[in-house]
């Protein structure tokens, strides 16, 4: 959906039971464009700003509490196959990955734009579901989308869907929140256990064999993670661990803030069937990717506290410490093992699982 | 390239020679896509706030004058097909989209986010050089690149590269230039010739069967639009006949302003290659997607002054008044041909050439 198409038109002549696919028209901008945008976006996305039907969206800078805040903008791609998988589907990725991306930044999501780009042939029904679910995490996120357009590329020129997000936000200036921000004394935190997402895509792709019962962890941070800095706002890092997983978000953290970071292997809470899918497929937990979790770096003095406050929350409930920056030597992850035998965790190289998110 | 990638790490130890296509590890979020984003992505597009490596960019809102501004944002989603034609590439066409979509809000267009979705094999050379493309256009228009992400798909699960961007800038609060602001009496100007864009890729695509000599014309107008809103604020709609054409276009602001638009046939521009391309190929000039061109509705005692400034810019040169809208009694857009029959023009119906953008 072009913004410069206007919502507010006559009804349409073109009712779309007589195509419950997306042609190929429905990209050209004209009328098949506008029915689609009138009557299967515009049910499920609109709102005011969106619905001005302009080439852009305007928000009103009043909207910002000073002029010392700070813009904090995100974006991401998502491609995922399959579309839909046990626990979420590319529409609520599409809005956790880019509102969690801003959130990390201490920031408070406020607006999403979104592209969608589709294949000749994609069913109706489809979008639609995506549309609902991307509604429903909108709504749980407290985010508005401002902005959308949509394409379609000839049949096998695409993958049914992928969408682009861009989220933006608003953070305090006096907030500091980044990657090169960790010091020697931290402690790791992280707000759930690994692997979930990587090992639900992995059986939708029927890479499994079995039934794992696991289901991804695609979840908006936003509102737990604006807790905690409400009450600890002297956070150093929040980064999500998503593609690449745990150990390669700790290995860029540890690059940016030129520390060491040890972590101690049997604190990292690992669901059992994650366990054990890793252990029958031999896939490293470390690696796979994670929706809805955050790591968290923060003074020593503050965990218990900040333990307390995540615990609260449905999607930090099983928050813990996980290991030390260590020290300032060398730019390094380290992992205890159970045996107390210390090795070197390297970010992932080539590709475990591709297009997770 | 997900912002969470730091650029300052250490020299990543895989030099890029050894794999000068696109590989689906390349999306992995480990060290390839790291190597990826350090070797060729931040060579062209690097920027302070782009480069600081965080899941989010940070931007003082103390660039912002004041707090009555308003914030104009707008996301387009890019796959137009071949990539490189007469006149630009992908990498032109996604900035000047979004910054010409920002710019006619009246508003001035400051940052851009994008993402790349590259399919595997893709030459690593082909995308630097649209790369190139994206820094000059964003050069020209004056904007940034402040976060961006890169995924891969398999071989044969997209079509070698779309990009999606979202631009977002300032206006002041007191400018209100958009679709329903049409009133009659107003004169309806168009910056220069349309149909260059819609025979480029025709032709790019071998659908022409002889040499037009076409260029499409893919321009950033901001730099233009400023200077004419400096001198003549009280402009009413602007808006860029992007896909379904000047037609479409037309009809859309006729329906939101609720008011008839008149068009003179002899006073639209069309340069001769393109109407001889249009007379052969049976298509209407009227229907053809344009990349650098605006409509712009204003009082008629503006008119003289506006076609001055317009005129000074290169990309106005051929400004023209093509019509004026003429009463409040239906919303629809009519063409006075030639002799002096009025016939009326509905939106694109279906599709007449598709991934024109």
């Amino acid at each position: 959906m072009n913004n410069s198409v206007p919502f507010e038109g006559p009804v349409c002549p073109l009712p779309l039971s007589n195509h419950e696919q997306i042609l190929i028209g429905h990209g050209s901008g004209g009328d098949l464009t506008h029915h689609l945008i009138r009557k299967v976006f515009q049910n499920y996305l609109g709102n005011d700003i969106l619905s001005a039907g302009n080439d852009a969206a305007l928000i009103q800078l009043a909207n910002f509490q000073t002029k010392q805040d700070r813009l904090v903008v995100s974006t991401d791609a998502h491609i995922i196959t399959p579309l839909f998988f046990a626990g979420g589907d590319i529409g609520r990725l599409a809005v956790c990955g880019t509102v969690n991306d801003v959130a990390m930044m201490g920031a408070k999501p406020l607006y999403l734009t979104a592209t969608f780009i589709l294949e000749e042939g994609f069913l109706i029904s489809d979008l639609e579901k995506i549309l609902v679910s991307i509604q429903k995490a909108c709504l749980e996120a407290g985010v508005q989308i401002v902005a959308a357009d949509t394409k379609v590329t000839e049949k096998g020129k695409s993958d049914g869907m992928f969408i682009s997000t861009t989220g933006f936000g608003l953070a305090p200036n006096n907030r500091l929140i980044a990657g090169d921000q960790a010091n020697v004394g931290d402690a790791v935190l992280l707000t759930g256990p690994i692997g979930n997402h990587g090992i639900a895509i992995a059986e939708a792709r029927g890479n499994l064999g079995f039934k794992s019962g696991v289901k991804s962890d695609i979840a908006p941070l936003n509102q737990m993670l604006a807790a905690l800095l409400a009450k600890v706002p002297d956070v150093h890092v929040m980064r999500d661990p998503t593609r690449g997983g745990l150990a390669t978000t700790l290995v860029e953290i540890a690059q940016q803030s030129a520390v060491t970071i040890e972590l101690i292997e049997d604190l990292i809470p690992i669901d059992p069937p994650v366990r054990n899918a890793c252990a029958m497929l031999g896939l490293d937990p470390l690696y796979l990717a994670n929706e809805g979790k955050a790591i968290i770096i923060l003074p020593q003095a503050r965990v218990e506290l900040a333990l307390r406050i995540l615990k609260k929350h449905n999607y930090g409930k099983n928050a813990a410490r996980i290991g030390t920056v260590t020290s300032s030597e060398k730019s390094r992850l380290l992992l205890r093992t159970p045996f107390g035998t210390r090795r070197v965790l390297e970010m992932l190289t080539g590709e475990m699982l591709p297009r997770i998110c």
